[in-house]
């Protein structure tokens, strides 16, 4: 693509072998060969990039990290990747606006790391923070353990910066929480996994840093004890940061191959619990808490010290990647079952028949169910259990996607089971926002 | 308009003493004569009456109860008035989903009581909490005191329930905080006021009721002195639930003719702070939040039991009143300046020249600044006033309406001021959600 050569502020790759990672994010699709890979580092870049697209009918294909799940940045036939990891800008926070600006490109580690700088808290936590950028977290809204208390990436974003088909950067938004100026333009472009515009940069909110954590590890002999607990800690004021878990196959599996740290884990099913509000610590408050518990508190362990807390977490951490290691050809859904059907989840899933572990965010009900023989599996029969496994968590309430989004891997699953209309207005909305069609073409709808 | 009385499950008001009433809400505007006032009880009712508006050209004012205070619910010209106060559906609380599901005509003051009763806490409160209704608290995205710590309305709406062009209620959204599949609808109708859909239900997010309030009243003797104060808190870890303040020239009339909870107030200007997390009413939290206030603190007083509490809001929540009591024809516009430019705000204010008065929400920047003699002021003169007003506060990063929205009394304002392709993207949307501009037509763009 010689065109592209005309760009300014923008490195190129043409070169087969370099276009060759751009193919693929974490999930298991491999899309086209790009017609290129741009980085763009300018406005100007960016509408002379937009005016070439419409002129010579290629799609854009957004990029910050490549750590997405649902195939959002894997290319689609005859589109370039905009590549926003050289995409200039500083990070800032204003500790009086509870604010951090921020570009597209920034890693969400360094995002969380300049707020703990000044003692604020950046809350979204998806499992790759450390090495995502911001940019994909905001066109997936992300997720992650924390938002079982402080919701998802969009509920902490103040203002985006966005690409729009005019080839311009809008601002949509202002720094403080409270804004009503007209629809909520930034809300609709957060979680559109780049179908509207491209995110590049945003100002984000914060809230002071916690000062304590309570962390506990929470064995628990009998699995149906850890599905009411969600609700039962909430309605009577303990409301955790995090409340993650692991089902009994995938604890099984983690005591028999996993690492030193879960040898020793007793118990049929096993659940990670976090408190950071003000006191969490104190007799009173873990007193309280183990009165709510029980006797489903047999065999917990409550964190001491920040090493303690850490070795809890790594267990969680890893699970993905360990899961993934001694089961190659596993296919993992993220989908969500609201926390009070979750028993009734469990037993559909087992109805179902094929054999699947689960493990992740009790606390929200964003469960992630693994098909651990997919790779043994047919083809048009695996896709017929995900379709049941979809069709359950919908049933119940729930949905297909809690944190990873629809992009390329669950876009016929959202179009067979959405309601018609709900398609029907985001196609609307597609072309009211993007006629030419050049955002991230074939994705979400 | 006689076809209106074909419509099913519908009260139809035609006469116009009956009508008179719905030409207004809380804002200085009178409305056309509607064609007619509709409760529709069922959604057979409101498909019939989308096909009518259609088939006739007339469009759809949505009404709640009525407190908008921009004017959003106010008639246009060849428009029907659709009250949902009789629209169906109960209140239901689930404890273990931390969401309460309640139809457009709950009153905010019952869908909040539900929630207590169950020990769940429903944070939106705008100054009508205790007479608006939740479909004009989700139109409008309302704000209030608690906004500061807790966000807007949209932070804690799960799914809506919406009518759309196509005749049919559609729901976007599940009842758990993690649900990304697609671009948030729900977010785009929330804060629309109703130029895209009408919004008929809602499941909403709770959160555990707080256990403990810290509430205090902070007389300052110098006004600049809490302009730093809502920063310098959070930065420390204070996050206030409510960070309150009127100006020097409120306390002054407050202290003059206002009610005698107002008369000893000392000092040049007031805040009112609330804590309610877990512990604030422990001496270690009051201690360390004295130390961070130092010698601001000369004066302050904490409330030491509900009743005190009680009555230092009730200074709070009559000031609205008294002032348009002593001054019925003063405007009250409500903007929003980043907390980091408080201070350089209140001097550009000086400099514009006009007398105003200032209350409202210092902890996020969201203030009302009242010009009480509007009714005085030429028309003209008035409006390039207020013009100069809302250039000031975007001119700092803020914008022209933090709470109450856009309506029809800001309208012109928000299309002079606003980034054109923004409201041309605005445009676009409404013409693919509402292409018989059949929902609130003339508001907002």
């Amino acid at each position: 693509m010689d065109l592209l050569r005309s760009l300014p502020d923008t490195t190129l790759l043409t070169e087969l072998d370099a276009l060759e990672p751009f193919r693929h994010d974490e999930s298991h699709l491999v899309g086209h060969v790009p017609l290129g890979v741009v980085r763009p580092r300018s406005a100007a870049a960016l509408r002379e990039l937009v005016r070439l697209a419409k002129a010579e009918g290629f799609g854009l294909v957004p990029r910050g990290a490549g750590t997405g799940k649902a195939g959002g940045c894997v290319p689609t036939a005859r589109t370039v990747v905009v590549d926003f990891s050289a995409w200039p800008g500083d990070l800032n926070v204003s500790s009086q606006d509870l604010a951090l600006t921020a570009p597209a490109s920034a890693l969400l580690r360094d995002v969380k790391a300049a707020a703990i700088a000044e003692g604020l808290f950046y809350p979204p936590d998806p499992n790759s923070w450390e090495s995502c950028a911001l940019g994909g977290t905001l066109a997936t809204n992300a997720g992650g353990p924390n938002a079982c208390k402080y919701g998802m990436t969009r509920h902490w974003v103040l203002s985006v910066d966005a690409l729009l088909e005019d080839g311009g950067i809008h601002t949509f938004g202002i720094s403080s929480v409270k804004s009503n100026a007209g629809p909520a333009l930034g809300q609709l472009l957060i979680g559109s996994e780049g179908i509207f515009g491209l995110i590049v940069g945003a100002t984000l909110r914060l809230t002071p840093l916690p000062r304590e954590y309570a962390t506990l590890l929470l064995p628990v002999a009998r699995w149906e004890d850890l599905l009411d607990l969600p609700g039962r800690l909430c309605g009577a004021g303990y409301l955790p940061s995090a409340f993650e878990f692991f089902d009994p196959a995938v604890l099984a599996e983690l005591r028999a191959h996993g690492p030193e740290e879960a040898r020793r884990l007793p118990g049929e099913a096993l659940a990670i619990l976090e408190f950071d509000e003000r006191g969490c610590t104190s007799e009173p408050f873990l007193e309280g808490l183990l009165d709510l518990l029980g006797p489903v508190a047999d065999g917990l362990e409550i964190a001491s010290d920040e090493r303690q807390r850490k070795g809890i977490w790594a267990v969680r951490r890893m699970t993905s990647a360990f899961l993934k290691e001694r089961h190659p050809k596993k296919v993992s859904e993220d989908i969500v079952v609201p926390r009070s059907r979750l028993r009734e989840f469990f037993a559909g899933l087992d109805r179902l028949g094929f054999p699947s572990v689960s493990y992740g965010h009790l606390g929200d009900g964003n469960l992630h169910v693994n098909l651990l023989a997919a790779g043994e599996t047919d083809p048009a029969l695996l896709e017929r259990q995900l379709m049941d496994l979809f069709r359950l968590a919908t049933s119940l309430g729930g949905t297909l996607s809690g944190e990873h989004g629809i992009g390329l891997a669950k876009r016929d699953a959202f179009l067979a089971l959405s309601d018609p209309a709900h398609i029907q207005t985001l196609r609307a909305l597609k072309r009211a926002m993007d006629p030419a069609g050049i955002f991230n073409p074939g994705k979400v709808i």
